[in-house]
């Protein structure tokens, strides 16, 4: 369990009990399976966090808004898996992989109705501003996910390009979320900004972690095979770093590491994992990651509430940045 | 120019100033097509009509509504596009052809959370109401979508599911429209309801006349082949009551018209035509449209609102349901 259990709970319990017509079939199944693989329900939970931290305590007035995040994020997971042609969500097979590609378009498009029909329920006094700040957020993530197909095909990314892309891609939903909670609270224009820029630095710091723990993650707690993202020639910040740093003789030699045939798995993982080593890109990175961590605790700090109110926050911040799988 | 000039006039100049950044261009240029392959813009009028049949007169209060409905639509256009791997849209290239399915979808995506946006602008004591009206139409058109694409697969479709398919997926959009400017308006829940009624009832008959014209129209009027719904085996209204009348020999003579190569589409368009002749199709389709209109017109007849202010509306469902293209 991730989080607060008492949150979780909550929240499985909602989308449990999500409210859809019988039929048709095809719209309505692919939904209650993608929720029903269930993550850990991090951005829900960021949304009764963002009140709780704002000393509001009414769980069920922030519900909607905190499933219509979870409803989002699985609408993207949908279609991003189609664009990925993923055949795996979570160890099962994907839902265009299940059904069909059509199934998976539409059944995301139904999914995401859904969020804005939680959204809907909100407090009333709310709703105006929760569906702007929803609003941005979305369409922040399809750019997300726009600037990462189009970086497949170039090879000249920057890292403030990929600092951007990740940003949008991964940490305004994260932002958004706790944002979203902290407006149902009241929150006052400064505290929201607070709020939401830890969320999105956070995010940051968690995704460059992701890329971190994939080629330097300890096998024994990892979970899925080291070395993945060098594998497939993914544009990671380590890649983006390295590339950017490379000199002389090494600008061929990671071409011709890059070229390796995924067979031979092994040999590419090493030599691109020595070519790390060689520039301290690990150290780079680390120190990438670092900074974001200390704008997410720095506007941690900065928010006027108690104290105490902030150790979900806290220890949530520690737990994603910290994880070592 | 459908419609009332001056509507449309300040549709398509809004539609022309949409606010959208200037990349990712994979995300946005698509958009920009989509919304330029200017249709008839018949849904943002019903916006405005909606508005002014109860005496409202605030065009910029009723305009966001009007624009999101169109996002909404060509957002269903371009994804249905890909379901139906349709080429063509309006003579030109569909966005997933002219680019890909990836573009497609999320291009899609993106102008459907722009039709959220639009929302978000209208009149902030409306906001709320709005949004629960626009996502359970938004809902149906995805539902009405998959059963079009189940029916497909089926030969047993009968006249019922038919009707209640193109409710979902044609009328309640342009119900839901009517009623986003009644609700904006400040009309009362029967008023609502009614205006609501007369669009979903007028959509009806719009599509089945649709169906008609394929088989029927005037090859002089039409503007496109007569009969490409019977060369590709369309489920529409006469294939669905002429399947369900047929009798006798007739029943394997039907199958033996569905599997002629489209390639003698003369032939194949002529002996079904005369099948629908020997079974009075045509006139048994005629007289469901016709039901549907008089209760379109009813729906009309019984709002509370001074006869005058109707006209607009009855303009509107006679041009509709009495076109020959």
């Amino acid at each position: 369990m991730f989080g607060n259990p008492l949150y979780a709970e909550k929240i499985n319990d909602a989308i449990a009990n999500i409210d859809l017509p019988e039929t048709p079939k095809k719209l309505y199944d692919p939904i209650i399976y993608i929720l029903s693989l269930s993550g850990k329900r991090v951005r829900p939970q960021l949304v009764l966090m963002g009140g709780a931290v704002f000393g509001y305590d009414r769980l069920d007035d922030l519900l909607p808004a905190s499933t219509c995040v979870e409803y989002f994020h699985n609408f993207s997971l949908i279609h991003d898996d189609i664009m990925d042609k993923a055949p795996l969500r979570r160890g099962k097979d994907t839902v265009h992989q299940k059904w069909d590609d059509n199934v998976a378009i539409l059944s995301g498009d139904a999914l995401l109705v859904k969020a804005y029909s939680e959204l809907a329920k909100c407090p009333s006094d709310k709703i105006a501003e929760l569906l702007k700040v929803f609003n941005q957020m979305a369409l922040g993530v399809c750019e997300g996910q726009q600037m990462d197909m189009d970086f497949e095909e170039r090879t000249d990314v920057k890292e403030e390009e990929y600092i951007e892309m990740i940003r949008l891609k991964t940490s305004v939903l994260l932002g958004g979320a706790l944002e979203l909670g902290a407006i149902i609270a009241g929150a006052d224009q400064l505290n929201r900004q607070l709020i939401y820029d830890f969320g999105v630095n956070l995010g940051i710091a968690f995704q460059l972690q992701d890329d971190i723990l994939d080629a330097f993650g300890n096998p024994a707690d990892f979970g899925k095979q080291v070395g993945g993202d060098i594998i497939v020639n993914k544009k990671t910040i380590l890649h983006i770093l390295l590339k950017n740093a490379l000199v002389g003789i090494d600008v061929a030699d990671f071409e011709r590491i890059l070229s390796l045939s995924a067979v031979d798995s092994e040999v590419k993982v090493s030599e691109m994992k020595k070519m790390y080593e060689k520039y301290e890109i690990l150290g780079l990175a680390n120190a990438l990651k670092e900074y974001y961590t200390s704008l997410a605790y720095q506007n941690l700090e900065q928010m006027d509430v108690p104290n105490e109110r902030k150790a979900d926050l806290h220890q949530l911040a520690n737990t994603l940045i910290n994880r070592i799988r």
